[in-house]
């Protein structure tokens, strides 16, 4: 039986997990994983995504799913996170018709490929049905059960009825009510006749499909409780959530590759604990080749270590690597430079030349998405002193990785 | 007429403005200062402020209230909120009983001097009536109208009612029903009155305390619109959103002492402007005497110009001034050495003095919560060359203020 089926997404800024990026997903995320392998889905299934909104609770003048992460708007993380499901076919996106252009312009620039682009209407729902009545053109009506469903998830907040003048009229009991979220699904035939027979008013002035399905279709929508990471993007504040979340995502693992040092193997196991008790997980490995290619794949965040001042051909190697990839298309990727400087060298000194280089190397790699950084660790003899040194640069590596910073690129760090 | 009255806040992470320093209070936040110093409030108020709670939907280990932020915990930031009003006499935290110690000496390290501890209950409302028995002691009942208050917000997610099967039974109207936030203030009577009447069962299950005092008092409390920066701390993210505010308040300004050169007046023009892009004011000055020391009351960030490779006197004035005025006990203070140095130099030369003794500094700093980090302005005499520089200045030193990264004091960082 084929069965076509619709998802409403909510203003480019609802989802769980929104900057999971493609790698993470493999064999991290089983259900989403089952989802796209299994025989589970054998009907045509698009996404509808209203991003009309003016986002005007952000306070901010760029609507919220055009603003910016780490580079990437908000609404390619949205694309991204559908894209990846092989079930679903279309993303239809609703964007006012002044935006129309710059949507494009995102799609290109982010490779996106299952997305069509249509223009929004005066309310919510008006261009949600403006996105619904142009996937019918590939859609196809069917039947099954359930017709419609919905994400929920438990109030914040307990929610009360006000009285005209201002006063408490009665309280809800927060047990038997559910926020409801994106996204929602519906069969074709259940979310176009909805909006073929809804009102003027519920144009002008409802926000709820799932309301819309029941008064016009009769349709119950299944509930489903989604994740406490299930929410969506509404005021400024939430945007630093957001982002926060992002950085958190691509900031998992690192991989240190030793080039075959016998000191880089003793960094690399120093690291891994102070990593690990970060919640970062440290993948060491002598050098990129052969099957320790996977780490390029895996990983985000390198640390290249060098004894060499001069030297920063591992690192080059590892940028043409990851531009092979196109791995920092999506998500910026971060190199650290290590440079372990030897005892009969002043601890804090820079050379010109290593500096210069560095900061060369570093503006070239911007271009490509990839913020390049350099430590360098002085070697005492005392292995007190090497701890605390090493400690510190345990403290730098991972601010760095953490905070993505792109002012700081190309800065020798002194640990 | 002597009224009583009580507030009540959630879990010690609730506010606006969680993080508001008492500095920029001043000549800002109108509406407190004329509260502060208006004759509007002539009767005693207290506050209690429930933080027992385990913080389970954060999915950390510790409860939020006692989570760090920049150093300090959740708590400590609503506590001085309430602090800072001067109508406000006592405020009651109710926390649980294996916490109280923890809570002493947050109130000692921090210095907070309006605070009582008292041990919670097993639930939300056997905590808050712990806390109105406690203060029963010092209030005394009264009457006044309205006897009861809430903030409210609208909703953010359409409220649904759900059947026992999980389907929709049906959606509220959002715009009849509103969020019920905190803060809530109630006459004492009328929250005394009603803990001592309500059930069981409430203790137990309920969570409004609008809501008894309806029930049990026939209280209709008034509602009152809080502003969009009214929300609370309940999931893992919203941790990253109240830190982002937290930094964003602590960045709106800095203050540029230019030591009186001539190429610190040319720099502080040129950061002017690109700071103002970025909405943070910049105070440009040539030293912090007389009537300049004003700047140490109002700022937290500054950026000190020197010409001398080896001199950080200048800096440890402000640390000195810093330390004398008690300004980064709440929240930490940056400071940004700003080296301008000679166009006969290398451009990337560190000097091995000037660096140990930055590092150095930073590390005694750090103790007092103050945050030096610097940066190296090569001057070259070629003028597009100097604008680069300058323009590499202002995205480091506006990065470095912003997210005050402790792992980066110390640095001598290249412009």
């Amino acid at each position: 039986m084929e069965v076509s089926s619709v998802y409403v997404q909510g203003d480019g800024s609802e989802h769980d997990r929104p900057a999971q990026p493609r790698a993470f997903l493999t064999g991290e995320d089983r259900k989403s994983d089952h989802l796209r392998v299994g025989p589970y889905v054998d009907f045509p299934v698009s996404v509808v995504l209203p991003a009309g909104g003016s986002g005007e609770r952000t306070g901010l003048q760029t609507p919220k799913q055009f603003c910016p992460f780490l580079g990437r708007p908000l609404i390619s993380y949205t694309i991204e996170s559908f894209e990846r499901v092989s079930w679903i076919q279309t993303i239809m996106v609703v964007v006012a018709k002044e935006n129309i252009g710059l949507m494009k312009d995102i799609i290109q620039q982010f490779q996106h490929n299952k997305v069509r682009v249509v223009p929004g209407g005066s309310t919510r729902h008006r261009s949600i049905c403006n996105g619904v009545v142009a996937l019918g053109e590939e859609g196809r009506p069917a039947a099954d059960k359930p017709k419609a469903a919905g994400a929920i998830r438990p109030l914040v907040s307990t929610v009360i009825a006000t009285t005209s003048e201002g006063y408490l009229d009665h309280s809800l009991e927060r047990a038997k009510y559910r926020a409801s979220e994106m996204p929602q699904g519906f069969t074709y035939d259940v979310i176009y006749q909805a909006y073929q027979k809804c009102t003027e008013s519920d144009f002008e002035f409802g926000t709820e499909c799932l309301h819309l399905a029941l008064q016009y279709c009769g349709t119950n929508a299944k509930l489903i409780d989604g994740p406490p990471t299930l929410w969506k993007v509404t005021y400024k504040r939430d945007l630093a959530a957001a982002e926060s979340i992002i950085k958190e995502t691509l900031s998992q693992s690192a991989c240190l590759i030793t080039g075959g040092l016998e000191a880089g193997v003793t960094l690399g196991k120093f690291l891994q604990k102070a990593f690990g008790s970060l919640d970062m997980e440290l993948n060491v490995t002598p050098n990129l080749m052969g099957d320790n290619v996977r780490y390029l794949l895996k990983d985000w965040n390198f640390i290249q270590v060098s004894v060499s001042p001069s030297c920063l051909s591992e690192v080059e190697a590892i940028l043409t690597a990851l531009q092979a990839e196109n791995r920092a298309l999506l998500n910026p990727a971060v190199i650290i430079w290590m440079y372990l400087s030897g005892t009969d060298e002043p601890s804090t000194s820079g050379r010109p030349a290593e500096s210069a280089a560095l900061i060369s190397l570093a503006s070239t790699a911007k271009l490509r998405n990839i913020l390049l950084y350099g430590i360098r660790l002085h070697q005492p003899e005392d292995t007190e002193q090497w701890e605390r040194s090493a400690s510190r640069v345990a403290d730098i590596a991972s601010a760095l990785i953490r905070d993505r910073n792109p002012a700081l690129v190309g800065q020798l760090l002194q640990a």
